[in-house]
């Protein structure tokens, strides 16, 4: 009828594609899906919030990719082959430009990974996205948090602590060059999910988690889950020259408690080491091995000279605290 | 890592419950589900805006059983069974009354449908309820919304513009009796999701949509979706006592752009009249013919004397006007 085709409408077509592999996408009141037999469904869910999960500055492009981003790195966490993707957006006005970006990021994105917005939902309202991506992995062999065992290597993806150095420069606690400041912005806007890891992964990683909160934190997860410890070995954690430049106190901060960071942390037994290096290889993303896990619970992070780490001084990235 | 546990994990935890048919329910990257053999996915996704789609004076138990209904009503219209939801919520703080509450009022209804909260996303920032829905269906049986044929009957059920009454009472346009109030108050605040109704239409209904804007723009959607039109007896539409007390001019707005009553708007060929009666017996839910389709496009609505009825004075609720 087209006496109701608000300016929203006209917003909202932007997020309508046409679907090649779903069996009916966005336009009806459910999209349909098939999964391939003997898949069982990954389904996740993350919420953006204007001024909590991303800044009012991001570029618009730049938000529309990592709203999908986080998603897919909650199915590469599991393992999981993306499918598809459902979008609900509030906003405060109908802004084309705004959505014109947003939609262009999103895509790229979901192109890159061969995926498909099947759904969604568009509403007035305070800035808010929320994603639900849904994928397929093979039944029983999706990597959970509690799979863990005493004696396996800890690792982590890509590096660690450069979004949480560009979030300081926004929040105007730290200044650097123009250079370094492109790189950690585009670690904090950006993150890359790391889905053919996840992948590669399956029948190797005895656990997993994507790195969301920050190290301590999402490895709490894992320990929490597994019934066991953890020693990691702060000389080991993976970083930038940038981060790498900083003052000791702040770098430990953001590899520790950094947050945002979405690499993946994963266990796997030792005498999967050989193995864990070439699923890295095979997706083309750097892993390093971090430290094990241990019978005894807790975590203990070392320096270089063997010492423990206090880690009260730490505190991972809770999205009610900062 | 308890030294991160802030005040909202304990909220969290309002919404951690085992599950009994998810392979993998809350508390990892993400949920895990299996379809039975030959089913297709059904997935809808709504956000809940404070405000826009509920007003503050919504009690929490209400509001929880309306952001589940809303999206078990999507499912409803496709025909499919519910099996899973996932939970993305924004708070201002952290109420743990409200939360409760909100619990209370979402498990209540996921219960009465036997579906599992599988996964979720909890945050601060403005209120807001984004709930994804999973459900099947058997492959190439979901109801859409494009198969409308001319001289198919056109069927609603329950009954309409209870809701939108409750809207003007709030709104504070419109006054009545206590009794009277809290009768299209529980219209608008607990809309049931005629879930049982959509199965029973499989293979009886040619076409169907929920009525979530008004009857006039959600029919819109069958009519440019099937590319027909329909003509709507206005005498017919069901509606309660109270809505029948009202002035005429208010009572034709909410039956036709009455907006929020979650009611199935469906079509059948004549021939399967009788077999739309038994689906709805056998679902418990009063279904009445209120025209029928024509090969005309657009839309014609005739009062009881036959004569058209202008719609240009209709508005059918825009989330973006309103």
């Amino acid at each position: 009828m087209s006496q109701t085709l608000g300016e929203f409408d006209l917003i909202r077509r932007y997020f309508e594609r046409p679907v090649r592999r779903a069996a009916l996408g966005v336009g009806d009141d459910c999209a349909l899906l098939a999964l391939s037999p003997g898949m069982q469904l990954a389904v996740s869910t993350d919420m953006l919030v204007e001024g909590r999960h991303f800044l009012t500055t991001v570029p618009p492009r730049r938000l529309g990719h990592k709203a999908l981003a986080v998603n897919l790195s909650d199915l590469a966490a599991c393992g999981a082959r993306p499918l598809a993707f459902t979008l609900a957006l509030s906003l405060p006005r109908a802004d084309e430009t705004f959505v014109a970006g947003l939609a262009e990021g999103l895509f790229a994105l979901a192109e890159a990974h061969d995926i498909e917005l099947v759904g969604g939902d568009t509403t007035a309202g305070p800035l808010n996205l929320c994603i639900t991506v849904m994928g397929e992995v093979p039944a029983g062999q999706a990597l959970l948090r509690s799979g863990a065992r005493t004696g396996d290597e800890l690792w982590v993806s890509g590096q660690l602590g450069d979004a949480r150095l560009a979030l300081e420069v926004f929040r105007g606690r730290l200044a650097m060059d123009a250079a370094a400041m492109e790189q950690v912005r585009t670690a904090m806007e950006q993150p890359q999910p790391r889905v053919q890891l996840g992948m590669a992964l399956r029948g190797v990683a005895s656990a997993a988690i994507d790195l969301s909160d920050g190290l301590i934190g999402d490895l709490g997860h894992i320990l929490q889950r597994s019934g066991v410890g953890a020693q990691v070995e702060l000389a080991r954690l993976p970083h930038s020259a940038v981060l790498a430049a900083q003052p000791p106190a702040l770098r430990e901060e953001c590899l520790l408690a950094g947050g945002d960071d979405y690499e993946l942390l994963f266990c796997a037994p030792a005498g999967r080491h050989d193995a864990v290096l070439e699923a890295g290889r095979l997706s083309g993303v750097p892993v390093q091995c971090i430290g094990h896990i241990t019978a005894r619970p807790g975590l203990c992070v070392v320096d270089a000279a063997g010492q423990a780490v206090p880690l009260q001084r730490l505190q991972a990235f809770d999205h009610f605290k900062s």
